[in-house]
């Protein structure tokens, strides 16, 4: 055995020039984060000092509810710094492990730079046009008595586009950013107790949590207190406060136009690198994944931390802004209708409801100990068990919490008892999201019923294992579809029983209804996150582990790690598909009111009996088809060069194989980082161009076969079309994948003839097809949804 | 080599005990057949002078067209039965062809008559439902003031049912039972010629395209005359002709049941079969296809007559029958909102339509010839080439001659130019059937790109296969929508613009318009029929020459002919669904129409932005997904069962392999059998049963929550979106098995390697994968569609 490799010394790696321009050997840190740490330390705590007191003052002109959403996010900031230190502190293991996590981290900021970049200069162009659009629209008559001109409303759109935009990529850079520091210290950890590794994948995790989280809710408080103390809201002949959530939309736009692209390249980024060294390293060679004589194995790692770190921190950046706002946008319009005296309670809550999310989730998190006796090597817990107790200790603390907020901010004199069924209605979103975790878990956890028969199908082929691997996908699209039916129609009853009237004495708390019960389901959105966050963290140092040749008891606590940082991923998937639903279902209403406003009619109807308007539907469902073609394509044509490249430098250099001869790493890492980079825009195009070129097209149809609000009506069932055929084709997607993955596991584990028997070939060739459907095209597909319904809000104008 | 064997001698096999009740080794024939087998010849003359003299005479009293479509429909059945006489007048070869012939008929036959036993069992149940609803549901004003009572009314809806599944059930047999006999016909004609051979196969397709489309025709057309006499329409204080056309949607409905469980258990069947047959015998020993070793190889011929002869039939009967009633109750509620004084131009154009495909599509059958001097084996011609030319002459005519009808039957005076208007409209759908076939053959033809890219993909291995596939097929949905949206918005813009206006003055002629372009589409279903049933009995043939041991060069004729049969097969299926995309589409805008007259209130808008709406829409997509994933499933349980008994058997009897001991093949066919008879059952129940549960479930909702019209609202949504998910999905399933299918097709020409490398098994995975997505639950969804368009249209009374 070569002695350099065993020692992981990395050199040749490290020497070789690099094709892919823009990645570097040294950690590449954003310019702002240079800036500021470049600067004296007291200079830097007299700036925050300011600047958080010029927050406070405008959060304490608007309303003490926004003091309070400050405070708590600045305290959870607090809380998130400490646990960075913590993670921080620990040791990073010999140096062949800190090679590894070099090349890992190396390749991961590299690579988030490029991509970064691209989706910058697309935002910014994004900006420009979208200020174009709002510089020539119309506005609404409320608008135009509040002295809102056009350029106002164009100023305020585009900052808050990209304040959301920045926000989401501080978010996934700060998810990737403790990823690839806390994956060796993972590792390094592994070598002394579970129990220890645990705690650190779940501080790192909770620490991005916080951040991502805390940001999404201070960048909402912060854009409306701002709006509110510049626009003068409230006062005589200035604007209402119920109008201003729909002013916040750009932000939530921003943020999902990022996720987008940040969930594309990366997703297509780590699928492609973990099928490719699959497909050569573990089909044809027959060597286990994460070898280090795999030349593609550190761009798989690499992987972990641009696709499931950084881009998850950007999903769920994403789906707490955007269902902010639209619960926002439905509590001032509801206010509004019911004329409610302070509607500020309503309008406000969504943030309060998440500053709590903060509270609770950090004691979920902070309930995850070290043993007392850390020298001992206790016999290994399942780690799910000590994650599902400190989820458990969350939600009940979420339900408790959840019902006192309603109470303090719901009470209304108008309908006394109104609170109490929006409580209920928080409790249907809570159950929903417990609901849907079960069910997941049902159809992927091996413990079940259907991986069973999936890894029983697996003996008779690879085709009939794929067969029963798409038919369970399907099937498991029906329950939580159910079950979504069930809560968006009771939520919207208990809503409208609620006694919230309007002045024409109509019931008419329905949707808000709905909202809360979104809110409900992301009431602990901060410990979800830190459980998904933990699978990637946990997956690296299992790489680092295996890489760096531990010896196998190391390697099996960081493969039990592993496997259950597999299931929160497959849950936090479910949970995330359940939450774009309700939240694109209150974005659709946003939008009605919003085209109402802006067309001087009612709009409340979307008659899909007409045929302009079924065809739009028709084109919303294609939509979902061809964004996911597009995504598994990207991942199957880029995994293929990885191949190619892989066998290349196995017949290049036989001694591979025998440690002899050092892989070239970098060439596989730079092969899938261009290529990602290349294949994101194509689905990101699709996904951004066709609801404004489609409404575009019909508006001009309207005009001249004298339709009015064609446009309009068709971008509606085009969205809702969309946002059905997504969720369902999203459900498909991911459940397919984990189910596909977790077959493969069951048979690793022994049964049906165990590793390296036919009936496993067969199951690996089904976790690899479900890659890029659970890890690429199924998570973009969540985002999608969501863009779709915030570009739709934001872009209305130029429909009519 | 075992004598035995070799003479053909499958003596053993039909001395076994069957362990399926119902197979019996003599063909069965249902006993109406029998009955009228065993009449005096003289006798059965006078009975048919007497009847069709009677329908005759109905028919003169109703409308001088009803005659023409008579005379049509009766001379386009002496036709086939001189094309039957003809095709059976062909030798059927050496005795070891007959004995295998018989065994496929034998299998064939028997689970046609276990199937449609099944089948009838429901329907009457289904009979016994419809009848106690209507005799307690609401009538409308119309229908009382034209003494159209209760009882009248349920009996005329269980009629037609019932006569819709007779003829939908006899549709299926009748291609089924040409196909089992001209299989070995072609086989045999095919040591002769090429070209004697291909005339065979189409003779045989033409004679049950065209009883399946003449009785489609003339089932309607005897309802409409009866039901015209009976009930004395159009005189003083009776029903209108206009309101007459709805009360044959129960006709439809009787269709598509039957079709729905036919194509299912057909679907299931032969799909099993063949992934059985080959995941043992291709992959795991390596024997070629239809190898007469392979004990699921007659099960798997048997499969090709069930499934594609017998379902196919019973699919284009309910497709044209759907469609002919559909446009039927658009053009009689145009004409009388349009106060047309002749309404009967309107309401039978599309019975004139079909008869002129009837027409046109014959003189298509004929022009394939055999060659002048049949005792020369000519150059073989590419099969594809002659069929195509066949199409382009039918094609031609049916242009001209939709012309001359739209003249003849279109022309008012209130708008004199409105025929051109819709004549357009023909030339509308016409260009769009054979832009779906262009773009269908772009997809899945192994001369073009993408299948190409599939194969390529292949040569990485059986996950980037898969992925491959998958997305070839999703994205494969893009330009069929496209196309079909264009043609929507332009038929119905031609249709709105015709000049025919109603009593306010409002253009009103879109739909109509859109049904028209239906029926240009539809305006070649026969030759297209013809060209679809061709397939499966050139493959069947193939099946039998390779099993009887024929030269090479007579397997190489067979090889062509398949291999043309499966480019007709996939284009058919592009056909089907673009006219069942635009089928649904009417029979929503009819059921909207239905709906409003037994409300007794306007019902022309379905709004998504109600929560139980839009959660019907999920609903409604959700079927379709859980339809497939069952369907799927069904195929792979299934194709397990028969991998281990073909396991079995080669390990029990290991002198097969040798040709020293014979397979099985009655117990394969029993097994298959069985287990899609099973299998059918429940996607099918779903089917039938969801549309109906979830109407009376939310009408129950509607009444508590003070919501009127609430089922009929969530059903229509259901169907809406259940429409369009399922066309995507139905586009997305067939074209990705057709492409998996050529691209193994393409290697197997020697591309990436060819026959046996390790691109081939990959392919071959892709194969198997594709067979139950484009021969079962493809197929399967077509018929869905238009099943719950035509379901909600009769049940439409109890959702109210």
């Amino acid at each position: 055995m070569d002695d350099a490799m065993e020692t992981g010394n990395l050199a040749p790696y490290q020497e070789r020039p690099r094709t892919f321009p823009n990645m570097r050997s040294k950690p590449s840190t954003p310019l702002i984060f240079r800036i500021l740490m470049r600067m004296n330390v007291r200079l830097l705590f007299v700036l925050l000092f300011l600047g958080f007191g010029a927050i406070f003052y405008i959060g304490a002109s608007t309303s003490p509810i926004i003091v309070f959403v400050f405070s708590v996010c600045i305290i959870s900031f607090v809380l998130s710094i400490y646990l960075t230190k913590w993670v921080l502190a620990k040791d990073e293991g010999p140096p062949e492990m800190g090679q590894i996590s070099d090349a890992i981290r190396d390749g991961a900021e590299g690579f988030f730079k490029t991509q970064y970049g691209t989706i910058s200069k697309m935002a910014l162009l994004l900006a420009v046009v979208i200020f174009g659009i709002y510089m020539f629209r119309s506005t609404t008559p409320e608008q135009e008595s509040s002295g809102l001109g056009r350029l106002t409303s164009a100023s305020i759109t585009v900052f808050s586009f990209l304040l959301g935009a920045v926000c989401s990529g501080m978010a996934g850079y700060v998810g990737m950013w403790v990823s690839v520091r806390a994956n060796v210290r993972v590792s390094s950890a592994a070598r002394r107790s579970a129990r220890e590794a645990l705690q650190i994948a779940v501080r790192a995790g909770g620490f991005s949590a916080l951040v991502v989280v805390g940001m999404a809710v201070i960048g909402v408080a912060i854009l409306y207190a701002t709006f509110y103390v510049w626009l003068g809201v409230d006062s005589p002949g200035s604007m209402k406060v119920t109008d201003l959530p729909l002013l916040l939309v750009g932000y939530g736009f921003g943020a999902s136009f990022v996720a987008l692209f940040a969930q594309l390249g990366g997703g297509i980024f780590t699928k492609a690198a973990d099928v490719g060294a699959d497909l050569v390293g573990k089909v044809e060679q027959g060597i286990p994944e994460d070898d280090p004589r795999n030349p593609a194995v550190i761009a798989d790692l690499v992987g972990d931390n641009v696709g499931d770190c950084a881009a998850r921190g950007a999903d769920l950046f994403e789906s707490i802004a955007a269902e902010i706002i639209s619960a926002m946008i439905l509590g001032g319009s509801m206010a509004k209708r019911c004329k409610i005296e302070d509607p500020s309670g309503f309008i406000l809550f969504p943030l309060v409801i998440h500053s709590f999310d903060l509270i609770v989730s950090s004691v979920g998190i902070f309930s995850i100990r070290g043993t007392r006796d850390p020298g001992v090597m206790s016999v290994m817990e399942d780690p799910m068990t000590i994650l599902q107790k400190g989820y458990s200790i969350t939600i009940i603390l979420a339900v408790v919490t959840f019902g006192l907020s309603t109470r303090w901010m719901l009470y209304t004199e108008q309908a006394p008892s109104a609170w109490l069924n929006f409580a209920l209605c928080g409790l249907v979103g809570i159950m929903t999201a417990y609901i849907f975790v079960w069910i997941t878990q049902y159809y992927t956890d091996y413990k079940h019923e259907p991986v069973r028969r999936l890894a029983l199908a697996s003996s008779t082929g690879h085709g009939t294992n794929i067969i029963a691997g798409i038919s369970l996908g399907l099937e498991s699209t029906a329950l939580p579809v159910l079950v979504i039916s069930i809560s968006i129609i009771s939520a919207f009853w208990l809503g409208q029983t609620s006694g919230l009237v309007d002045v024409d004495g109509n019931p008419t708390g329905g949707l808000f209804g709905t909202a809360v019960a979104t809110m409900g389901m992301l009431s602990t959105a901060a410990y979800v996150l830190t459980m998904d966050m933990f699978g990637p963290i946990a997956d690296n140092a299992g790489g680092i582990v295996e890489m760096s040749q531990q010896p196998e008891s190391v390697r099996e606590i960081t493969d039990v790690l592993d496997a259950a940082g597999n299931t929160t991923k497959a849950t936090t998937k479910g949970f995330a598909i359940g939450s774009a639903a309700l939240a694109s279902f209150l974005l659709f209403s946003a939008y009605m009111d919003e085209v109402a406003a802006f067309a001087h009619t009612p709009f409340t109807q979307v008659d899909i009996a007409i045929p302009e308007v079924f065809v739009g539907g028709l084109l919303g469902s294609m939509l979902i088809f061809l964004f996911s073609a597009w995504a598994c394509a990207a991942v199957g044509r880029t995994a293929q060069e990885v191949v190619n490249e892989v066998r290349r430098q196995f017949i290049e250099r036989p001694g591979i194989m025998d440690y002899k001869d050092k892989p070239d790493y970098g060439r596989c890492v730079a092969i899938v980082a261009s290529a990602s980079l290349r294949e994101m825009i194509k689905p990101g195009a699709l996904a951004v161009i066709s609801p404004i070129f489609i409404g575009i097209l019909f508006r001009i149809l309207g005009y001249y076969t004298g339709h009015p609000l064609l446009g309009a009506k068709v971008v509606a069932a085009m969205l809702m079309f969309a946002t059905v055929s997504g969720i369902l084709m999203a459900l498909f997607l991911n459940t397919a994948g984990g189910a596909w993955d977790n077959a493969k596991k069951y048979i690793e584990t022994g049964a049906l003839g165990g590793k390296g028997s036919d009936t496993h070939k067969a199951a690996i060739t089904g976790d690899t097809v479900g890659d890029p459907f659970k890890d690429t095209a199924g998570p973009s597909l969540h985002v999608l949804i969501k863009m779709l319904a915030t570009i739709t809000l934001v872009m209305a104008p130029v429909f009519l």
